[in-house]
């Protein structure tokens, strides 16, 4: 065997780290995916091996999960809006104390009514949050994405699978060229024994079969580095459209959660303003003022009893 | 009939509008509860008279029902604030998406713990609107004032009868000198008809009863003038009095009215409070960073396959 600087780990070809110059990053300071999943990953169960690949292919469908269940931590928070908004709107329409007067009377109605803005406010927010958060969060990528990514899997497996046929046909290939040496080893002995055309001409057949078994073995050889060649690149190209992917959805989850954030500032705001009224009615409050209204609408009689003359 | 400037209207003695100078009020330009409330109302119905001074008790009662109705109010907005801040608090706690990883992973960890802090903000803005607005509007005159508003209501009411029964008794006294007048009158004739010592002695006994009559009326007017008199000073000060306790209730509303919307404006402000580490943390999302975490997490193998030598 010749092939002593490699070491085949489940049907790929690794350089054997002793014998080798350390390998340059493809994408130095990028800790790209390409970089980093060229082994398998063993099962801490000892099973299965899992492919680099699927590794990234997993975060991909973790990512889409995670996408989907924010998306439903935001429905529950649009739920919760609405429930709260829906109880503010109906303890607004309360008739209690609707029959205050005057000043205080006008402050009460407003502070009843400024709880209808509020809702109004958390109405908006969860509508909002619904538009602008959970949908996009929820339709970013449909179904095609799982697709796309069975597609992936399905490719960079099946060379995957080809380059460990291509390996055993090069195992085959190589113990026919050993057997072959072995049997022209063999004859040429026989030869140096007891010399005869027959041999001779044995010789000649072993000589011309070995060398058939070696042109055989390199033609398996380059099939399989081709096979392997054809691995790389896809394994490259997808891996950084994987990589992609996620910094697209990263990116994107965070301008829907700042979004979020946007629309949760704009409710403190807009619920401020809803008080204004409020304040300025409470200001306005004046005893004196409520009294004169009220004695003027439920006076009795100004004029004084005065003595009984006889 | 002597008493032609004034006109007694169920048992109080008013001047007739005609024949008096116009009268001052006690307290002009106050809208005073002391000037507007001498005369009774007139049921719409045609039924019972309502005396002044029971439209005034009136208005207590309601400002009563009011602030208590006012305190209910506030009860059920300390419900919602406490349904919503359990229901935020809960979602807080749900565990969706929670293996988001990276700086992705710690914005969403911040924002799923920021419901927690609004939960917090509202159950703190609850438990204040419960000691500092619903409590004092509950408990702001006890059972007490009812009780003092019915001591008030008697003794008016006590000494508005005894003004009924004093001027019963001086329409009984004037009769009772208008008859003996009339006796007087009647035997003065007869005396000039026909002198007699008998008829004499009857002029004078008539006289004397006649007289006697006439102080018994005047001891009457007094009376009752003296029974309106305190009537009216128990009038004057007991509506001033109400007067006070009625300032006194718009004042206290008008107070724990404004300290709901500083405790609303504080929400409002610890709110956005909440979201301050969340809009932190998104700022800090960074997908490069994210990947190399991971990558150094999860990577299965760094050293790229070569071709297979022979």
């Amino acid at each position: 065997h010749t092939h002593t600087h490699t070491r085949p780990i489940n049907g790929v070809t690794f350089p054997l780290p002793m014998t080798m110059p350390e390998q340059e990053l493809l994408k130095p300071s990028e800790w790209s995916y390409c970089d980093y999943f060229w082994a398998d990953r063993k099962d801490p169960q000892g099973g299965a091996c899992i492919p680099g690949f699927e590794v990234l292919l997993q975060k991909q469908l973790k990512g889409k999960q995670m996408q989907k269940e924010m998306a439903e931590f935001i429905r529950e928070r649009i739920k919760i809006e609405e429930e709260y908004a829906k109880n503010l709107s109906k303890l607004s329409q309360s008739p209690l104390a609707a029959q205050e007067e005057g000043t205080l009377g006008d402050a009460w109605a407003q502070l009843k009514k400024s709880l209808a803005d509020e809702a109004e406010v958390h109405l908006k927010f969860s509508s909002k949050l619904q538009c602008e958060v959970e949908k996009p969060l929820l339709t970013f990528r449909g179904d095609n994405f799982k697709k796309d990514m069975k597609k992936y899997d399905h490719h960079i497996a099946d060379l995957r699978k080809q380059l460990l046929t291509r390996y055993a046909a090069v195992e085959k290939a190589r113990k026919a060229l050993a057997d072959r040496q072995k049997d022209l080893e063999v004859k040429t002995q026989q030869l140096e024994i007891k010399l005869s055309n027959k041999t001779e001409e044995d010789i000649k057949k072993a000589r011309r079969k070995s060398t058939q078994a070696g042109d055989d073995l390199m033609r398996c050889v380059d099939l399989y580095n081709q096979n392997q060649s054809k691995w790389f690149e896809e394994m490259v190209t997808t891996s950084l459209e994987l990589e992609r992917l996620e910094v697209e959805r990263v990116e994107m989850i965070q301008q829907h959660l700042r979004q979020y954030t946007t629309l949760r500032h704009e409710t403190d705001m807009f619920n401020q303003s809803t008080l204004e009224p409020v304040d300025q009615l409470l200001q306005s409050v004046d005893p004196a003022k409520d009294r004169e209204l009220w004695v003027q609408e439920h006076k009795t009689g100004e004029f004084r009893p005065v003595d009984l003359d006889i």
